[in-house]
């Protein structure tokens, strides 16, 4: 393997050695990277914008991450936000820092996770910062979206009657995150002991490489469904429907065994004797869509595979609670994922 | 002092806590922190985004930078890059990394000046991030500017003949940042030591505190000049000309006896046994504005006390130079301020 080292390129070199092969492909991005500022003309009356700032050690570990994934997530992930606002993402920008224990060729797969992820969703990387950092990996990402005023969706339209639904499935993501932990726990033991992962590969890759789902939103506007409410799932579906309710002023009532949860899911659950119904409510990282529609939009979703139907808003007096299998009726409980806390606890 | 730990809060109360007071002051802001993304109505038919990442210990030392200007800073130099392709800032995102070393009420004094500079500019928080760091402090801004695609200046546009024009005075910052670290350097020796910075606040300030151009941008509209290309001083006279010459495919020639200096920036130079002119040329974080107009437009300049005329552009084959006060005639280096070279060389 080459090594490059950064000092030997300095900063705008890198920037130019990094973006040099970026083409815009929105005819939006009037100016990508190079000025002081990106130019974009916007394609519809507004313009969204989300950021999410991801440090080493704390929203992931170089450990089992590779630079590729990283770089993907790190934009996926605000794409996911932007989807989630019911908007089109068409411009990232990407501010990095790094220290020098990171070569040209480290940097140059992380760009390469980056540039595949905007490449997928058709989204222009226009601008953004690679600086020199003391310590860690340090990525912060800026997603622009579009859209018409009469198409956003904010967190805060929940009617009640409203059928709630999540696309995809959840949890995955978490017990993904679980098998990776362990597997490296045990590598750091015995360097011998390769991990095998066969048979866990999508539970893997959710949490590796998540998907925004700009299927979901396409498909919403083919129905012409325009959600009353809607929220991307990132720490945790209770957690999201929290935001929902609380924004909404409304309650909801959902239940367990409408929970979609895949059968990898299952299974490396209770080899950890975990939950999946716990990790799919406070797991969090799945980006899956959480939305309400009217229940006059019933027939238009229920026989589609990746959306289901998991309960129904209420007035908020009745709460947020969950109906079990044996129907029994819990309080829901926000314990999504807080990095502050977190570190306490480690 | 009161000290409230961060995990008291936990994340989402954390960013409850700090951005319930924000009003949207703009009528393009119609949404701000507390769902997905923010949603911005453009003001103007284009919108401008710039993003910058600032990172403890290699951008900024909280050993000399109080918490409060530090936010000022860092939400005044991604306005500096607005200002600079001839644009309204109107809203900014930020995203702050940081550790459990940090109190509440630390990260309060650091929003506070992240909220007077949005104040004193006119431009509305809408966004962010406030996540957990494994060490150091860092912050990632992101400026939403709004601007006829008429009146955007980008970097390209200078043309042989231009005046090449400054706002301001340079070097201020980087001498002011000289001080700070001797100061620095003599209290960790003797903390008995009382730093005495009178006559001196000047040049301080410009490092602490910058202040991005408003004025010279509106004061340009006012009379009715687009410069042919503009960008702002972050990285040194110097650096940014090249960036202007590269760009425009142009040379140009400075004269050294028309670069803008304090007397304060002499004073602590000397004292420094440190070239002024160098200071300006290379030292950078002046956030002042350079740009090119032509020579049509000098009647309209010529008085303004906040102008300066220090050059002209030339022919691209006649390279960069800086004439010296003696007539001599010498080639212009960009060696602005380097990150990762600068890390290299400590």
């Amino acid at each position: 393997m080459e090594r490059t080292e950064l000092n030997e390129f300095g900063e705008f070199k890198l920037i130019k050695h990094l973006t040099q092969n970026i083409k815009l492909k929105q005819k939006s991005s009037l100016l990508g990277v190079g000025d002081d500022a990106a130019v974009i003309s916007p394609d519809m009356d507004k313009v969204v914008v989300t950021t999410d700032m991801l440090l080493e050690g704390v929203h992931f570990n170089l450990a089992y991450m590779p630079l590729k994934h990283l770089g993907y997530k790190a934009v996926a992930v605000n794409l996911s936000d932007v989807y989630a606002m019911n908007a089109e993402p068409r411009q990232v920008t990407v501010s990095i820092g790094l220290s020098n224990r990171f070569s040209v060729e480290a940097i140059e797969e992380l760009y390469e996770g980056i540039l595949l992820c905007c490449e997928n969703y058709q989204v222009d990387l226009v601008g953004g910062d690679t600086v020199s950092s003391a310590s860690g990996l340090v990525i912060s990402v800026t997603a622009i979206g579009h859209a018409k005023e009469s198409d956003i969706v904010y967190r805060n339209g929940a009617k009640e009657g409203d059928l709630i639904c999540v696309s995809g499935d959840l949890g995955a993501s978490f017990m993904g995150l679980q098998l990776l932990e362990r597997e490296r726990a045990v590598f750091e033991e015995d360097p011998k002991i390769q991990p095998d992962l066969s048979g866990k590969e999508y539970i893997i890759e959710r949490q590796l490489k998540p998907e925004p789902r700009a299927d979901i939103v396409r498909l919403l506007k083919e129905k012409k469904i325009v959600p009353n409410a809607m929220i991307d799932i990132s720490d945790g579906l209770a957690s999201e429907l929290f935001h929902i309710a609380e924004n909404s002023g409304v309650g909801c009532k959902i239940y367990e065994d409408k929970i979609p949860i895949e059968p990898q899911t299952d299974l490396v659950a209770d080899e950890f004797k975990f939950s999946p119904v716990s990790a799919a409510l406070n797991g969090g990282e799945d980006y899956e869509l959480l939305f309400t529609i009217p229940q006059s939009a019933y027939e238009k979703v229920k026989d589609n595979t990746e959306i289901k139907i998991i309960g129904h808003i209420t007035a908020e007096s009745e709460g947020l609670h969950l109906v079990t299998r044996v129907g029994e009726q819990i309080p829901l409980k926000a314990q999504g994922w807080d990095a502050f806390r977190k570190k306490e606890e480690e």
